[in-house]
């Protein structure tokens, strides 16, 4: 399989749509889409923001191939617009929250502004990079945050969503994973690749002494040995002692035995208290199995010496919620604020060219709001709830930063891009400065997200004259 | 985005395996893998096949690229091993279902064997490859079972797992949907694109109607006017008349109408209405909007005269359930039948080479079962529950199919390449096989599969031998 994020990587209405501005004249005035997610998935209390770098450099060489145009040769559409797609590249700017940090529902985590047709082009391909990315890294975080000091590994690319485990490894690293076993995954981004040994290399042996001392032979740094493939503690942890005092006798060391079925609690203390007697004190273990934030929290409380998780299927699919509702919506038009309308406020939106402030406490943790204002205004201390304008709330005087920041211009990316490792370092600091209540996974503390005055007044204008056309002056 | 199923597309501990048995001098040794699953999704009553085609495909051109080997070089592997390595070609043989059958837990859908090597290598992608695909397309045929023949389009790709989308709009066809939205897989896989408008369009230019106009101008062989902006019965639909009727005075017809928020079986009764009074019987009425089969099960119910149904985030994230179980286990090692055992037998594998036999009722529809027998036996009669050896069952006699067909050996495909159209169509026969009871949502009837007693007494053999390994011969 092989797949390119090209020019048709995208809707086909995109492509109606563009059509039509093209003929029009109007596809390269200028237009405004915000990138905000309504739910925070996991009944958690925040999302870690991911994809960010792996977007910029899809957009900084995205164009339709000969091929894309071939294909839509056939599709009815204008020979003079398929000219123009031939040549088109996004030439647009980007602000946005920086990748890896907390990000909240409703204010905008990101902002395109962009001639529309190229706006409305990357639209699909932007929700399903940052939606995605988004939603793992936030789900691996969770793990971290009751994994203590545990290295966690993802193992998930036999039951991801298809090639989805090649970013899924990535957002998994950036939430707080220590290495994968995905080695496409490691090799394009630089992540630690981590394995250990499977069920099928001791059937194949048939002599599970004889599989364990052929792999520590093959890989005498980087031994991991899986021993619940018959009876754990009447084969598999009396073999894997064996081969550890083998293996330390030439002066190598087991890294690590695996435990994968069964009571994974009572059979890392049994484990642990064979391999203490045996002298081996150093020898790592490891567990997987369906594991999940709750699984690992409950072997954390029960106090299960367990120094390394693998944790697969319920990471990489983002179970139970497998999406993060992640929308991009029209701000403005040629620079006129636009809004689209709907009976419950919850789903009309914000127009304009929009900042996020977050405030500070005067500890340095994160006061626990976002308020959303217009670009060229002052950061506000009077916020309206965005769906609710009868609860308003007044702010302390507190530090503010800024969360859109500029990364694109003119098509190009702004900063040199941040790797993995750097990303991961950066959540990892965000999310140490969220209090605890907005950490805990039972009804977790909301954070507020707050509108102006002013863009609450915006937003009523812009409704009201689409309720009453009549009376708009 | 660019991502290539290449041989690093694998878990890290297949490569190491793979190192201790090159330097055993074993990895020509053959092996045979059994590819099964153990759990249906979505409570449902069969699971549909799907993927086959495309990793047939990725099998024919895998190969480590001189990037993976320079990759894995710094990885601490034998240069003898990454030199075999970098002239490794699948070279295996494939036997396995129809892509597009229904097929059951247990019983296994594809058999692999080759040389041990590459049977450990290949694994992850293969498992990466039908675990997906098969999940997404029972998910499709689900929400075909309830939508009767109302056009079902795929519109998932923003809400998809990242690329994952593009597996998904395939899968999704071959399980029932008409279309896919998503432009990329229709190219690369020739399904019909299809596509409607959005809220930002219509944002674009303020006014609804010259909204409509202009796309009605763009597109007049397949326009889809979006009605919910402003108002869906106020000012959408009104709109949509007006613009239907200046396209019939042209010669052209407004294909439909699309409703996209609140309720939609109202909508679509008051739309249904409103254009019949126009005279407008011929325009669809298109409904999205977080559907799923309960939903549009729910609609049809309702008779809501909804012609067309857009479906996207429960259908390509395979919503709630995310992944399909899967296993890839190994059955034979050189030529001897191999087990895992545990604890329970619902874990212990199926030794030996197999040949799964399906059972038609006289009335040529499925009789509900499936027996697994040894390769070399004859269709068995007598079957014993696979975990559950108490329970037995005699067959009448029937007629049976054997499912597992050669499709590659030597690791070239046997048969030409079939086309998503062919699978969709054979998939739709097979499911409509299926009696009722086995397609229903609530408690579907449990499809039994047995094993036979040669099957069942090798299995006790080699399990006494590893359970009691004194006392065996």
């Amino acid at each position: 399989m092989h797949i390119d994020t090209t020019g048709t990587y995208t809707d086909s209405y995109q492509i109606a749509m563009g059509q039509s501005l093209f003929r029009d004249g109007q596809h390269r005035r200028r237009a405004v889409f915000d990138y905000f997610f309504r739910k925070i998935p996991f009944e958690g209390g925040y999302v870690v923001f991911a994809g960010l770098e792996d977007l910029i450099d899809t957009l900084e060489s995205w164009r339709f191939t000969a091929d894309d145009i071939d294909f839509l040769a056939g599709h009815g559409f204008d020979a003079a617009y398929l000219d123009y797609l031939r040549t088109l590249r996004f030439s647009g700017s980007i602000l946005a929250a920086s990748e890896g940090d907390v990000v909240f529902p409703t204010a905008p985590i990101l902002r395109v502004e962009a001639g529309v047709v190229e706006a409305q082009l990357i639209e699909t391909l932007l929700l399903n990079t940052l939606n995605f990315q988004s939603l793992i890294a936030t789900k691996a975080a969770r793990i971290r945050e009751v994994a203590g000091d545990a290295i966690l590994s993802e193992f998930g690319l036999r039951r991801a969503q298809g090639p989805a485990g090649v970013p899924a490894a990535r957002a998994a690293v950036i939430g707080g994973f220590d290495s994968t076993s995905n080695v496409y995954a490691a090799q394009r981004y630089g992540l630690r690749a981590e394995g250990t040994m499977a069920h099928s290399f001791i059937q194949w042996h048939g002599d599970e002494l004889a599989a364990f001392r052929a792999f520590a032979q093959a890989r005498p740094d980087n031994t991991v040995l899986l021993v619940d493939t018959y009876s754990t503690l009447d084969s598999g942890v009396p073999n894997a002692i064996i081969v550890g005092r083998e293996m330390a006798a030439r002066g190598h060391r087991l890294r690590a035995i695996r435990l994968d079925s069964g009571d994974l609690a009572f059979f890392a203390r049994r484990a642990r208290t064979m391999l203490d007697d045996a002298g081996l004190h150093e020898v790592k273990i490891a567990a997987s199995n369906q594991l999940d934030e709750y699984v690992v929290r409950s072997l954390r409380q029960q106090g299960a010496p367990i120094d390394i998780f693998g944790v697969g299927t319920s990471l990489v699919t983002g179970q139970p919620d497998a999406a993060l509702d992640g929308v991009y919506k029209l701000a403005c038009a040629q620079g006129e604020p636009r809004i689209k309308v709907s009976e419950s406020l919850v789903k009309t939106t914000l127009p304009g060219l929009k900042q996020v402030h977050r405030f500070l406490a005067a500890d340095g943790q994160f006061h626990g709001v976002d308020a959303v204002a217009l670009e060229d205004e002052a950061v506000p201390r009077a916020l309206t709830h965005p769906f609710e304008p009868h609860r308003t709330m007044r702010l302390p005087a507190l530090r503010s930063e800024p969360l859109l920041q500029p990364v694109m211009a003119a098509g190009r990316r702004l900063h040199a891009r941040r790797s993995v490792a750097d990303i991961r370092a950066h959540a990892a600091q965000r999310r140490a400065l969220l209090p605890p209540e907005y950490r805990r996974f039972e009804n977790p503390h909301a954070w507020k997200v707050g509108i102006s005055d002013r863009l609450h007044g915006l937003r009523e204008r812009l409704r009201q004259a689409r309720l009453h056309p009549e009376t708009t002056p």
